[in-house]
């Protein structure tokens, strides 16, 4: 049977590079025989807009069966003063914790053309190339007791960062077998100066090390670690960290590249019968309200991240190549959204100029 | 009587930048007749050392005692190995929890003669001035439960993101009082998205607001705030976060400013019998082991911090300007630390070397 998709396109500019990342993945069908099962649904605020959920519970059981999971972004300010188990974002944490996808690949890349697009000085990031491994199902997102409560009168606000050394563990695996396929040099980010959490996390990664003694690996606190890839960020390959430093951390990466909008990033789980793990696939970026319903969106980093899921969801590295070359010949070609212009007077494509530019650079591949 | 200083030096570069601190402390008392009683004492891995903990009681008394703490920087290889409870770090965290200094501001200021220095583009720089209140009494640092415990034979490590509305609450006060003295614009940085405590924090910093209408407040996610820092920093003003997302936020801003040598920071508590707040003032920068004991450490940032002293704890604010002046002016005259020159060729001077120059400097003002 053919490979299945699910797509959840939610909100903002979600649904705008998405419709793009379609017609990508009508061009394999209709051109490269490559045919697959695509089912659409609803996520975050479009989500709660029809069911009064940011999730449907189909939908849920859906993203369990099919293959790969394709999402845009949710959020926006529309949902701002909803019920926090009712805002967008839960959808998201619900597919992330139900699928139990650990493992969220995160590469911070500086694509050569664009690294006048930096706010660093462009020798610090001109082929920068990182991957963050951010630790996706535990940690203070979704660790108990949490919650507002009254103490003596007053509010109280409780979050809890917990984590099991089951849970470093599997992530620091899939860290270290990305640093294997990379350049064998790890660094390893928490708070062990002032957090016990981090004490066992840093505990647990040099347990696993064992296994990988070629693995370079190295430790550095979290706040140290913002400061050095602001300083000289080519000095990172793989780094592992947990949830929320991840988010920070993983996030400031990617704006370092001067790229936001060309960034893709794959959220891995366990393997599934098929030998491929449970998979969502989304853009780093968010679902910029202020660009919202103008055809200004890059539609490069969805469609970056549908080509990660042919290669790891799929078994389609070969097309996943294509399609990243016909990407990169487009870049090379000049070829501009608004957000990979400084100049006024140079003039960009709307979001579906540029995939019209993706698929005729596909057309002669 | 004389205003009283407890100086504790510390760790590593800690050290040396505090000697020289004293050789501007006796300038004031020679040549402005400024008397101080000085006293010196151990912290972090040097109390260590000597008493085998990072801070004695008798030196949490003084602290407790005089106008103003000033400290060096703690921590270092050499006390990696030791015990969670002992690390050099416990010492200042429990001067900050027992001096109850709730505010710590960290200025993030980009000097005109060092914009080349950052790894920004200088024009995203040149001119920067964000002042950072971090919380820093309360969250994740010292939250309970906490610890590393069994549960089926698995280890587990636990921390705890507490807030109180009040402690949310005297923060977001020294925040927006700082807002009032600078350009009435606070950006309060949580994450609401995915933590309850965010909620409270914003609720409560929006309940602040009601007493300071004349301020523009803005909310921003810590991960886009992370990001924005990096694209353009010069949108912020003050920000207000939490003790750990300021943690990280305000070492990545201090080095978009390229001076982190030159940062100092203060730490402020309730007010005392003489309405001046209790006071901890220290660089930004840490204990360097990398170039400890080498004399390169530039000790502008901790000379600062003594001049921040002067001005909150000491009510010498025309001093504060004197001396603040003379670095500007030894800056203006091209003397530099290492960590001020990009240029192999250029000439450093050492740790005493610049201290040598801004005494000159001060003895022509
Ligand atoms: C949207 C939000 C819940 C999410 C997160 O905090 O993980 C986002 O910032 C991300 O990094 O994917
Ligand atoms: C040394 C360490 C305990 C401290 C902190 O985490 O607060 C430091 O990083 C800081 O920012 O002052």
């Amino acid at each position: 049977s053919n490979p299945s998709l699910l797509i959840l396109p939610g909100d903002g500019i979600g649904q705008e590079v998405m419709a793009e990342v379609r017609r990508v993945i009508e061009w394999f069908g209709a051109k490269r025989d490559l045919q697959f099962d695509v089912f659409e649904d609803l996520v975050g605020g479009a989500a709660y807009d029809k069911h009064g959920v940011p999730l449907h519970d189909d939908t849920m059981a859906k993203a369990q069966e099919v293959d790969a999971v394709l999402l845009g972004a949710v959020g926006g300010p529309a949902y701002d003063d909803l019920d926090f188990s009712l805002k967008p974002e839960r959808g998201l944490l619900r597919l992330r914790k139900e699928m139990d996808l650990f493992a969220n690949l995160r590469p911070a890349q500086c694509f050569d053309a664009l690294a006048d697009f930096s706010s660093l000085k462009k020798e610090l990031v001109a082929g920068l190339d990182i991957m963050i491994v951010r630790e996706l199902t535990s940690g203070v997102y979704f660790g108990e007791p949490r919650g507002i409560h009254m103490e003596d009168n007053m509010r109280v606000g409780v979050n809890t960062q917990r984590y099991t050394e089951a849970e470093i563990e599997r992530g620091a695996r899939a860290a270290f077998e990305m640093a294997m396929k990379r350049n064998k040099k790890l660094c390893s980010m928490e708070k062990a100066n002032v957090m016990e959490s981090g004490i066992l996390w840093r505990d647990v990664v040099t347990e696993v090390h064992a296994d990988y003694p070629e693995v370079e690996l190295s430790h550095m606190y979290a706040d140290n670690g913002a400061m050095q890839l602001v300083r000289a960020p080519k000095q990172f390959d793989v780094i592992y960290t947990d949830n929320l430093f991840g988010d920070i951390l993983s996030d400031c990466a990617a704006m370092l590249t001067g790229s936001l909008g060309m960034l893709p990033s794959a959220s891995l789980g366990a393997p599934m019968e098929n030998g491929r793990p449970k998979a969502m696939y989304e853009p780093v970026h968010g679902s910029a309200p202020d660009i919202t319903g103008q055809g200004k969106a890059n539609p490069i980093a969805c469609i970056l991240s549908f080509a990660m899921a042919l290669r790891y969801s799929i078994d389609e590295g070969a097309e996943a190549t294509r399609l990243e070359a016909a990407i990169e010949k487009v870049l090379a070609d000049g070829v501009r959204t608004g957000d990979l212009l400084s100049d006024a007077n140079s003039t960009a494509v709307s979001t579906s100029g540029m995939t019209d530019a993706i698929l005729a650079a596909l057309d002669e591949s």
